[in-house]
C-alpha cells in the first residue's frame, strides 16, 4: 500500500500545481497566499501538514487549491464512525473550490482523496458545478466531459446519482446546491493498483471539465440582478459547507487547519427571508436545475 | 401549566408588537413582511405555527422579530435528546435578530421561551450583542441594563458566564462571536409561578439593553474600513449560526419553518481566508472584546 500512498501524494501535488498554472494564466493579476502548514496528531505527536493555496483576482473572487497529507491518531469517537478500524488514519487529497465574480461563470467545486485505517484503503472524489445562468450548453459539457472520463469504469450514471443525492440542501426542501457532477466515497475494488489508476485518471479531467467554461464566459457582462441572484445562491452554497458538508465535519474533527476548511466559502453572499429571482427571469429559468436531471 | 402556557404565549406577543413598534419608530420607512403560518407535528397532525415578521430599512438591514407557539409528536430520536421525557412536546417563544446597516451600531440576538415535555416545564433563554466597533461604554451599558435586571433574582453572573461559553465559535480557537449578555436553558426551579415571573421580567428589558445603542450611533459616519470589518464579522455570525446554534438545530429538527429560523443570517457578509483586521486600527483592537470579561 505505501507505495500507493506516496504515488497519490505525488499525483495531487502534481495537479495542484497545473490547476494553479491554469488559473494564472486566464487571471494574469491574480493574487495567491501560499501556506505551508503542520497539524499535530489527536495525541498531539506530528500529523503531517499540507500546502494551502488562496486566490484573490479579478476572474477568481475567491479560490482555495488545497493538498494536505495528514497522518496519526484521531480522536477514537470520530474513527468509531469512519471506514476502517482502529484510530490510526492517513490522508491524502487535493481539494478545491473556485468562486469567480462573473455570475455568467459558475463556481467549481472538486476533491480527491485516498484514506487508509486500520490496513483498510478507500478513495473518495469528485467535482461539482454550481452556475448561476441557466446555459444549458455548459452544464452539459460539464458533464459530457466527466462522462467520458467515467466511460471506461462505467461509472457514470452512479456517480452522477450520488452527486444529486449528496450535494443537496435537504433543509431547503431538496434543492441541489448546483447541478452536480460526480462523486463517490469508500471506493475499494479490492485491487489498489486498479483503483489508484482509475482516481488518478478521472481526477486529471477537472481541468478540461472546467475551465473551458471560464474561457467561453469570461468577457460576458452581466447586470445586478445577476449578481444578486448569484450571491444569494452562494448564500445556499454557505448553509450547505456549514450544516451538510462532510468534508468540512472530517476537517474539523480531524483538528484540521480551520482556515483552509473554510476557504471553501464565497468572498461575499446574501441572505434575504424568502429570496426569490423575478417571475419570468433567466434566475428564476435557473431554479429548475438545481434538481437531479439526465444529461 | 395551562395557565402559565397561555401567559406566556400572551407576554411574548405583546413583546414582539412592542419591539416592532419600536424598530418602525427608528427607520419610519422601514418594510415589514409578516407572514402567519402553521406547522404539522412529525406524524403530520396539526401542530402549531408562528408569526414571523421579516424587516428591512435603512438603519436595520435586516432584521427578523419571529414568534412561535408549537405543539404535537416529534421524532421520538430528537426527544430522547431533550430534558423532560416522551415525544410530545409544547413550546412556546419570541426570537429575534436585528442587523443593522451601520457597523457602528451592533448586532443584537435574544430569545424567551418556554418548553413543557412530558409533564415537566422549562424556560430558557436570554439576549447578547455583536457589536463591530470598540465603543467600551455601549458594551458597559448592554451588561449594565442585564446586571441590573439580573439582580432580583441574583442570576446576571451564572447566566453572563453560561452566555460567554455559548456563544463562542470554538472552531475559531474559542472566539465569541460577540461580547456576550446574558445566556439560561433548562431552568426549572419547581415554582412555575416565580420562574414565569422571573422570565417575563428579564424579558422585558430587552428594550432598553439595545434600542438606546442605536439612538445613540444612528447617525454616526463610518468608513469602508469599518464596513469591511463589520462583514467579516457577520461572517462568523453565520459560521456561529450554522455550525453551533442549538436553536437552528432545535428548529431543523422540529420541522422548523425554515426561512424563519434562517433569518437570523444577515443580509450581507464576506468571508477571506485569514482575515484580519488592520494593525493599529479599531477594528484590531474590537477583537479583544470578543472573549470573556468582566463587565
Amino acid at each position: 500500500m505505501q507505495e500507493f500512498k506516496v504515488k497519490f501524494s505525488e499525483h495531487v501535488k502534481k495537479l495542484q500545481n497545473q490547476i494553479t498554472e491554469k488559473m494564472q494564466d486566464l487571471d494574469i493579476e491574480i493574487e495567491l497566499i501560499e501556506d505551508v502548514w503542520s497539524r499535530e496528531d489527536f495525541n498531539n505527536n506530528p500529523g503531517g501538514g499540507g500546502i494551502t493555496r488562496a486566490f484573490q483576482g479579478n476572474t477568481f473572487e475567491n479560490a482555495g487549491v488545497n493538498t494536505s497529507q495528514i497522518f496519526g491518531d484521531i480522536d477514537p469517537k470520530f474513527a468509531a464512525s469512519l471506514n476502517g478500524e482502529g484510530s490510526q488514519l492517513w490522508a491524502s487529497g487535493i481539494s478545491l473550490i473556485i468562486h469567480p465574480h462573473n455570475p455568467k461563470i459558475p463556481t467549481v467545486h472538486a476533491n480527491f482523496r485516498m484514506i487508509e485505517q486500520g490496513g483498510k484503503y478507500w478513495f473518495g472524489g469528485g467535482a461539482d458545478l454550481t452556475p448561476y445562468y441557466p446555459y444549458e450548453e455548459d452544464f452539459r459539457y460539464f458533464h459530457g466531459v466527466w462522462k467520458a472520463a467515467c466511460a471506461p469504469y462505467n461509472c457514470y450514471q452512479e456517480m452522477k446519482v450520488e452527486c444529486d443525492q449528496y450535494f443537496t440542501n435537504y433543509h431547503r426542501g431538496g434543492e441541489m446546491r448546483g447541478i452536480g457532477g460526480i462523486f463517490f466515497d469508500h471506493f475499494n475494488s479490492g485491487d489498489i493498483e486498479k483503483d489508484f489508476a482509475m482516481v488518478k485518471d478521472l481526477s486529471s479531467h477537472f481541468i478540461n471539465s472546467y475551465f473551458p467554461l471560464v474561457e467561453k464566459r469570461i468577457k460576458e457582462s452581466f447586470t445586478e440582478e445577476d449578481k444578486d441572484f448569484q450571491l444569494h445562491r452562494r448564500g445556499r452554497y454557505v448553509e450547505f459547507n456549514l450544516i451538510h458538508d462532510r468534508g468540512t465535519l472530517f476537517g474539523l474533527k480531524t483538528k484540521g487547519r480551520v482556515d483552509s476548511i473554510l476557504i471553501s466559502l464565497p468572498g461575499t453572499c446574501k441572505f434575504t427571508y424568502k429570496y426569490a429571482p423575478k417571475p419570468g427571469s433567466a434566475h428564476e429559468k435557473m431554479m429548475e436545475y438545481y434538481k437531479p436531471q439526465e444529461w
